[in-house]
């Protein structure tokens, strides 16, 4: 375990400690029931005081994180009436320190189910699977050699140049130079997290966030700031007080149907979101998932298109809604900021693989990539119908969801006391899996809600699923009524 | 420029900050010409006492990177005659830090030639296209849902089946359990790096050792040590010397047709690297990038086969040798070691694409791999015969190189004084690329040395290519004769 400290921030150092061993526990990496090293061990390891670790141990216990047992020392919090058999990882019989700090999407994804609320990705039946093949088909006959053959680091030019248009459309004027090809969205975020953000950075967040957004900067050692939002996006006003004090490298945000909650921001908060940004002169990563996929109507233009000075990078998820097989993503940015990020994807893996670039590419062309979509908005806008219906008849009286205007997820809140953690065993049980809310916090969670993905499950499992989830919800609440007064943790 | 220094480690500070700024101007990130950050706000950003800065700067003045002039400041080194034009990269109009310390590799890789001797890799008519292009037409036909699915973050289940068991040919007993997948080999490197090595931890290398590892390293903030080889590989003497006063977390090696040596480790070598690290508990990353490319014997079996006790990472690049399109690699490792790996991953990129597994799968079913590589074997070392016959006729008697038993690479040496940096500008005039020696030491370089691949040629090039460099390198060394008493740098 190597906890990087900051000195020189203004978190206390205390806070640091408690997050990154929170993080740690919250990501598998303590068992349940497990020892800490002793106050006078993390005291020397890091070079704080003892206070320091006792101060940070107290605020991990007032978290219901640990158990301190006078004389014996201090366990990971374990729920006695667990029934969860954790993954067993066989220890390596000597010590090795690392620097992952939190892996909380790994966590929740390594577990199997029937019915999978938690992968938020687009059911395969969905997919346009025949234009898929006959893309390799094609290429098999006519261009077998792009097997043979490395591509460009930066990506496929054609790709690119395709891209680019493509983007033209959504009031971006890029050139296909200032397009960076990536191993999907998530190689994205983290090509930025390992260029711009190093041990102590401070990155602001909308909250709840994207999990594994948070595992990535969190492993780079940044210390995470997070703005609440409302129904026009982050909050500008909190924002802006908050940049009163720190001075931040980083805004990662999610405009449109962000992941979790949904929520879209307004073309009056980008600008002002934008503006801060170059007055502060703070990068901001535009986290665009699947901005395509509205209800109702587009959401206003991507941040990046207000962007003359390089202040925004722009990250563009595509191959979840066309071919998760093929694995693509989209950097965009300017100047220094490009050149960096195309040699941190050199030090990352020399270039994605020509192959998948290529058979993605006829699904790209501006007019196919419409019509697909187009589709695609059509079934998934019947999907979350469907969802919304079963969860109004179904879902006990205390429960509470979103009406998602795009995207692929519903995110419900439960009753505060409620733990979604504790919910999960109970669904795991049954074979269902959904994303428990506190991971997609980056700082202290809330642990009353969850994140369900309609798009991921057919329509019989989506049926089956809900109405399951419903019934497992109504027992666990009225069993929770009787247990009043415990606190059942992650 | 972030330059993280490790207070605590025995490596003095002003070589620490000196090597940073080296890693940088080789790098291509500071300009030829452009003027270093004074000493004070050097010495204020880095929070170290100006005398240790220019301490810092005399080491560099020393190896003729910076140049001082009284009252001015410090320059990066510029040498008056040069003719190449510097890819010009339009900054972005604020500052930003980076974590990028160090990317030669990316540095010599963007630049174009005619004829390419600077990337290690297999021509595309020596790889088994036709075998691939009918994999994915039965990928089209039989199994077109991979497109549309994820796979594992670890890596495809068959695919991971099916590499154990070529590597239980090796000498290697893993279970599928113990393979992860990567995108490509230097994913495997980076996850490694990124996994285990954090500012100021010291990682020893080989040295000459390979560029892009190096760069990985580098930019975990590591510091290198580095060991010299003979004709059994590393050096234990001198290991072992190294050991008395360093704790490294990591030792990487390439102890088969070593990158860019060509230099084989003896099994007794294997055996006591293996037996130092095990004492030390330090980990080994093996690097195997195409032990099965022998010219003569096979070279002995891994250190890996040694290791008990989950010591050793094993890092095994295969696409190159048969679809560099694919791009797939492997890791093997055990215990906590490997789970986070595989986390790392997770942040990484969320698994590599399914599409590749699937379509490079029938290639390494054991029977095919070994009949594809004996092909490969048979050709390449023609190859590397061609090569060494033009060399014997052709270059300059001053001139020496390694005859490689295995591998794609030649090592070339010129005479001491000679920098092969500048060579490589007068080469590129011709449109012949290749590899300048002094990128593949992590410390202070050797200049006189440079990597020709003999394999991503055609036999035309080959010819043409060797010739023609041996033209240039008569022509620069008689003119390096006459210019004698003057330093051209890199």
């Amino acid at each position: 375990m190597n906890i990087e400290l900051n000195r020189g921030s203004r978190i206390p150092l205390a806070r640091q400690i408690k997050q990154a061993i929170a993080d740690r526990i919250l990501s598998g990496y303590f068992k349940k029931g497990a020892r800490l090293p002793s106050v006078r061990k993390l005291a020397q390891s890091l070079r704080v005081s003892p206070v320091t670790v006792i101060h940070a141990l107290d605020l991990l216990e007032t978290k219901g994180l640990v158990k301190r047992i006078h004389g014996k020392g201090t366990f990971v919090y374990e729920d006695e009436n667990e029934s969860e058999t954790e993954q067993t990882e066989e220890p390596t019989p000597f010590p090795v320190s690392d620097y992952l700090h939190r892996s909380q999407h790994w966590y929740f994804h390594q577990r199997e189910s029937e019915i999978n609320f938690s992968l938020c990705a687009v059911h395969p039946e969905l997919l346009p699977a025949s234009d898929l093949a006959q893309s390799i088909r094609q290429l098999a006959m006519k261009d077998p050699e792009v097997l043979v053959q490395y591509g460009e680091i930066q990506g496929d030019l054609e790709l690119r140049r395709t891209m680019a248009k493509n983007l033209a459309r959504e009031h971006l004027a890029l050139s296909p130079q200032e397009v960076l090809v990536t191993n999907g969205a998530q190689q994205g975020i983290d090509l930025v997290a390992r260029s711009f953000i190093g041990p102590g950075d401070l990155v602001v967040t909308e909250e709840p966030t994207y999990t594994a957004a948070i595992d990535a900067f969190r492993s780079r050692g940044a210390n995470l700031l997070t703005v609440p939002m409302d129904e026009e996006g982050i909050r500008i006003d909190k924002l802006t007080a908050l940049l009163d004090t720190y001075k931040p490298k980083l805004i990662y945000t999610i405009p449109s149907f962000q992941n979790p909650t949904g929520n879209v921001m307004s073309a009056k908060r980008r600008r002002e979101l934008f503006d801060l940004a170059r007055h502060t002169n703070c990068l901001i990563l535009e986290d665009d998932p699947w901005s395509e996929i509205f209800f109702d109507k587009a959401p206003p233009p991507p941040i990046k298109s207000l962007d003359q000075s390089g202040h925004v990078i722009y990250l563009k998820g595509i191959s979840k809604m066309l071919s998760p097989g093929c694995r693509v993503g989209f950097l965009t940015a300017s100047g220094t900021v490009l050149h960096r990020l195309v040699a941190a994807k050199t030090h990352a893996d020399l270039g994605n693989p020509l192959l998948n670039q290529k058979v993605i590419l006829p699904l790209l062309q501006p007019e196919n990539l419409s019509s697909l979509l187009k589709q695609l908005r059509t079934v998934l806008k019947k999907r979350r119908d469907t969802a919304l219906r079963l969860l109004r008849h179904y879902a006990p009286p205390q429960i509470q969801w979103t009406i998602p205007q795009g995207g692929l997820n519903l995110w419900i809140s439960l009753p505060e006391r409620i733990r979604a953690n504790s919910l999960l065993q109970e669904a795991e049980k049954r074979r269902i899996s959904f994303l428990p809310g506190s991971s997609c916090y980056p700082g202290d969670p809330e642990w009353n809600h969850l994140r369900i993905s309609f798009s991921y499950v057919d329509e019989g499992q989506l049926k089956e699923g809900i109405q399951k989830l419903c019934s497992i919800l109504s027992a666990y609440l009225a069993s929770a009524e009787s247990r009043k007064g415990e606190t059942p943790l992650f």
